[in-house]
């Protein structure tokens, strides 16, 4: 038996799930989009050079493609991948999205609000909700170095969950200026802070004890261990007023204040929203703001996002502010499909005909029950018992032409 | 000056054509759902093995992904390409669809009507249309080997472009069985039929006199090519009716007959239906009827498909009949582009706030006008002549909330 199977860590998607991703896709767009944020498209081949940019681990996952025709020489010695790599598949649409603003920006307004919808590609060892290939929805704003950026962010994402039928929502906002001056005023040198957050990032699983152990664990320096344990404990207490003594300049205080207080007065009272310094955030690009949003059932984070002012200097040469949100679509349609929601799109009508009907009055018949649902025609099956098995994948009512003109009722399927 | 161009042959949609991009995905997709095709989504990684069984041309243009880790081992003697592909990038929808069908037909009902709109890749030399990344969306219908499937896949890609603002359409249906019916009559082999069919595709291009000419050149035996001719000129001439006398079966010329009557009366009269003896499609997979749609102001075909009995088959080891149909996004969007199409879509708006603003009160007046705009908020800037210079590339009026509070016109800004 052959085995027909997609390519690892690929799926294919039946009519069910095909239909809510779709729907999930437009429901996110339309709400993107009417909060003022601007759709653009970017290739899914990507130039290398850029997509080796990046300072996290995604450049190591990425796909590439093989030269071709005679660029393509296997007989040259000491081959190397250089020799044979063409180009690569985007492994995120953040690393697109900043070469598209340096290459279209003086035709963009100074402040630009992007909307992307894509997919990307990682060689990620296969597992549940680790697709190889998987759909971002993202936006951006580039230009402005104010909270509001972050505001409207987030404003637009929890708007966005909520009409996806997610209303407990919690917020957790940090910054990672937060995070270098606690671990700073520990004792940490610099290029022992990622190493740190690395670990801090897991105090949900492991609670501030296996925080300690494994700081011990990596060998980090017991003073210093000591003083980031207890000032972590006092701002776990009390929050974002205890900062300041930590060493966080009062700036950054005030727009992490201004942020959650406002976010807090524009979101209903299903949605919380706090500081956590334990929001550390993968991506080796974040500069200032990082966030992440929390739904009930879900253990992961179902938005992330974040200010990453240096990235777009990386690839332009020039800095440029930066921030951005994305709402991970994969996780997102996969809890919708368990929970079988169920959008506001018309019912699949499978609608049977004779094959002595008149073709003309058949489509008559489709023709008038087009407004009211999706129309599938169907001639007679010579099985109907193993016809309605089948069917109700794809129709969720069944009427044929007779008994639609003899004015009978749909009967649905399921 | 670094260059950020995408990758070559690739392209960078910027807000305008994005939208326009979208809506025309959005207005396709609903059209093929409301007329009884179900969406299903298939994997851009696609297996080198299902990918390598087109008789076509279109797998010379594959772009392949290169193997990771310890896969690759550039140091081996005699290196060839197989030891270094791991997959290859679809270059079409159909490929993929048939290894689809063949994973889930268990599942599916035994006709299967299917919607594709995805991405497909070809290393195409680049030009004008033809990119290397491009949209196909297609719907396919398998299980029917009646011409009622035809039908339903012409009716809706008719009804489909006409929703996209194309009214005056052309529709020429030829069938494989015609034209190795005319060719075998005429003398020729088998062999030499794929060949004469390529010339005789210019036909539009280059005249009857030319596809003599170029027969001529191919040195193919003149005899053959007389015969041909006459018999291509009464077919051109007096249609269909002529067919049987060239040998064309009896059922064939039923069922061209009854496909082009059919849909002619379902359709209306801004949409003439033909048969075409001059109708190829470049596909080696085709195996029965063939069709194309042109319109005003476009050389090429905007939607082309056929019967392609044999495909499957070639997968599964089964031979499945199948026929398809699928609109040419590309073109398509460039002459909605061209024309200055405009969906109906909200407005896009571009709200100014002065910094002094209470935060509160601008999301408020956002909120308001979010019912009838897509609203973006943007911070008073210092220089308004260059703000709007480049706003209306997102934008399409304006105002502020000071403005609106006061009850003031919202200005269009082109």
């Amino acid at each position: 038996m052959k085995n027909f199977n997609p390519v690892r860590g690929t799926y294919d998607y039946m009519p069910r799930e095909a239909k809510t991703r779709e729907m999930v896709r437009q429901t996110i767009l339309s709400s993107y989009q009417n909060n003022g944020f601007n759709l653009i498209d970017t290739p899914i081949l990507e130039h290398i050079e850029y997509l080796s940019n990046d300072t996290g681990d995604n450049q190591k996952l990425m796909f590439k493609t093989i030269k071709r025709r005679d660029k393509l020489d296997l007989t040259k010695d000491n081959l190397t991948e250089a020799d044979i790599v063409a180009e690569g598949l985007r492994y995120d649409l953040t690393v697109p999205l900043a070469r598209f603003y340096a290459n279209n920006r003086d035709k963009l307004p100074t402040i630009f609000k992007s909307i992307q919808i894509g997919q990307a590609f990682r060689a990620e060892r296969p597992q549940r909700g680790r697709n190889r290939q998987f759909t971002q929805c993202d936006i951006d704003i580039f230009g402005d170095n104010t909270v509001n950026a972050e505001l409207e962010l987030l404003k637009t994402s929890i708007e966005t969950l909520n009409k996806l039928g997610f209303s407990s929502l919690v917020v957790r906002i940090n910054s990672r200026e937060v995070l270098n001056s606690v671990c700073g005023y520990a004792g940490f040198k610099d290029e022992e802070i990622k190493s740190v957050c690395v670990t801090l990032d897991k105090i949900d699983k492991i609670s501030i004890t296996g925080v300690m152990m494994e700081l011990i664990e990596k060998g980090f320096d017991t003073d210093n261990i000591n003083r980031l344990i207890d000032a972590l404990n006092e701002i776990l207490d009390k929050g974002i007023t205890s900062l300041e003594k930590y060493g966080v300049d009062i700036d950054t205080i005030n727009r992490l204040s201004y942020l959650i207080n406002s976010l807090d007065k524009l979101t209903g009272e299903s949605c919380e929203i706090k500081f956590d310094i334990s929001i550390v955030r993968g991506q080796g690009y974040y500069t200032g703001t990082v966030y992440e949003i929390y739904t009930d059932g879900f253990t992961g984070a179902i938005v992330g996002g974040g200010r990453y002012d240096k990235m777009v200097g990386k690839i332009t040469g020039t800095d440029t502010s930066a921030v951005g949100c994305s709402i991970g679509f994969e996780p997102v349609c996969m809890l919708l499909l368990e929970r079988g929601a169920r959008f506001n799109s018309l019912y699949n009508l499978a609608l049977i005909y004779d094959s002595t009907d008149d073709i003309n009055q058949v489509y008559d018949v489709k023709e008038k029950l087009k407004s009211k649902y999706n129309v599938s025609l169907f001639v007679r099956p010579k099985n109907m018992k193993s016809f309605y098995e089948k069917i109700v994948t794809v129709a969720d009512c069944v009427t044929s032409v007779r008994e639609y003109i003899e004015g009978k009722d749909i009967k649905l399927l399921k």
